[in-house]
């Protein structure tokens, strides 16, 4: 255990979750420079934009940080699927004196194609890579390997776990249902188990020979004292960060995520992936969407995020903030809003303690 | 914490489930001796076997141990719905040679409204009383907590939680979505968050004054010191029972649970409310009725299970033993068969390792 935290150069079992569109190069570096492993996310950005981020972080911490690439399979363009959801979305856009778009696009490219964003990472050469909804073909994988990076995939089960172990990856993180954000299933059409975060992690650690990172609803130190007791050599945590003052998070998800009555759902209709979300106007829409008559199906990812933006955008401008992609996990509720150092410093007050048994937090 | 165990007098933080026909007064008794709290679930019987199931612990145990009832709101008849069921459930039935019933019953009565078998409760006066889909009206809630029962009731989500409390429970047992059996919201209708058990337990203990007891994917000691962390003052384990010889699971279930790829699977279709089954048949008939064209909905609960367990008898007459209620959580495949104090004695060790820092199962 102590020593994939020793090959990492981390001295605490915390990895910031590198969350595309809300983690940010200040972010990562305050987690990092507080002994955790900061993280950023470059999966709705273009090599150019990663090389920006990753040393923006370096010029704030000499620490090891994790930078996160989204290996989705292509999407299918279906003209007809789309045309059908747009249709669906018209009227909410429409409340704000706005059209739909005519035509959708696929507005992020997967690592799995993407030469330009590896030749940047092979260059950069970041502490940690970590994949998102698959593995690379073996030569990008290799590619990412002479580096030294330690490459980290998502599994939210146990053949995915076994996938990413045969790949060779160094370590799995365990993403239990419970988390917030997109759900790292390669493939968003199979049948999807929805392994919860501890039945997950357990699993994980007693059939794979890698370590295991445990995901999905940790918000304080007592749930990573829980989540070690598993077995995992550490625990990552998304939604706790968001409301730090260095993401990137707006008022309106700032203020959403740290309301009085917190609700998550799993949702497709956002980006044409599951994803966890806060409650909204966009997660009622779309589940009325899903659920109709006749039951639309969203496009695939990322195509349909491309009308889902355009949909907050439209909203935004009129001034109505519940069509954004709040993302957050089933921890929302425990959510606080501290400076990043302070949040790890008071995670790992919070784990020691409950190590010595006392389940307490310290907000 | 440990004086909520020491008013159980319990030695260890361990609750059996209590499940209905698959628990027996043989499982619970070994459990409670063993040093952990057996339970019986009388859901499925009337009151004169509760006395019987009841006297039967007594016989074998002198320690404390839980009775669970049922407390779901009343069954509403619906012919339309029963019928085109039924109609759904038809070619099935014929494939083992069977017609399908001609007209379903509640075959099992709330005790919300079973004044017999709170009258056998009374007289009998077992040490905990737990209430499963609901809490029972304030005068039945009295009348048990005037024998000096430990009361406890399932909560899914905070809302349940606060519920229970209110309504005066000794503690709750947060349920969380990986739980094997029936999912124990109060009212099926209502949109599910499908709150993990790690998020679910965390939120009650920090939101609720009373003991919370974690349930939901538990299958070794290292899972049970993982809850402790999270400020639970015990844990429930079921599926972990399911295989010891003392329980009543058919051959044909413990062998599906034993597998060697075992996957679950949340249904409304076997009983009428959500519970947690292997994927078998009878999940994969329930899917394919409740997503086709018509999409059937399952009669109210328990009515649709008069004809579940119609299918179950009609397959198993001619060897067909996939249409069966096989309960079980998303910690199956960490299941093993071992006697119950075998198997009470193993988490006793995993957990007092797990405490030390090993997160080593002994089997």
């Amino acid at each position: 255990m102590t020593s994939f935290l020793d090959r990492l150069r981390i001295e605490l079992p915390i990895f910031q979750a590198p969350m595309a569109g809300v983690s940010t190069p200040a972010l990562a570096a305050a987690v990092s420079d507080a002994g955790a492993l900061g993280g950023i996310a470059v999966g709705a950005v273009d090599a150019a934009d990663a090389r920006t981020m990753i040393a923006e972080v370096r010029a704030t911490t000499a620490r090891p940080f994790n930078v996160n690439v989204f290996v989705h399979g292509p999407p299918r363009a279906d003209p007809g699927r789309e045309a059908a959801w747009l249709a669906g979305l018209a009227p909410a856009f429409r409340v704000y004196g706005a059209e739909p778009p005519t035509a959708l696009r696929a507005i992020y490219r997967s690592f799995a194609e993407d030469d330009a964003m590896l030749g940047a990472l092979v260059e950069a050469a970041p502490a940690v890579v970590s994949f998102h909804f698959g593995i690379p073909e073996p030569r990008r994988v290799s590619a990412l390997r002479a580096t030294g990076a330690v490459l980290v995939s998502s599994a939210t089960s146990l053949a995915e776990g076994r996938a990413a172990e045969a790949a060779g990856v160094d370590a799995v993180v365990a993403q239990g249902y419970e988390a917030g954000g997109h759900r790292g299933v390669f493939d968003p059409t199979a049948p999807d188990e929805r392994l919860g975060t501890l039945a997950l992690t357990r699993l994980l650690v007693q059939r794979l020979g890698v370590p295991v990172i445990a995901a999905g609803g940790i918000m304080d130190g007592a749930e990573i004292a829980a989540v070690l007791r598993l077995g995992a050599v550490a625990a990552q945590l998304g939604t706790a960060f968001v409301a730090c003052p260095e993401s990137a998070a707006s008022p309106a998800y700032r203020a959403a995520l740290l309301g009085d009555d917190v609700h998550t759902v799993m949702t497709s209709g956002i980006s044409g992936r599951p994803a966890r979300c806060l409650v909204n106007r966009f997660t009622t829409l779309a589940e009325e969407l899903t659920n109709g008559t006749p039951a639309l199906t969203p496009p695939d990812y990322p195509i349909a995020y491309d009308a889902g933006k355009a949909l907050h955008a439209a909203a935004t401008a009129r001034g109505e903030h519940g069509y954004g992609a709040q993302w957050a996990g089933q921890g929302a509720p425990l959510a606080r809003a501290l400076p990043a150092s302070e949040l790890v410093a008071a995670l790992t007050r919070e784990l020691r303690a409950a190590e010595q048994g006392s389940a307490t937090r310290t907000d």
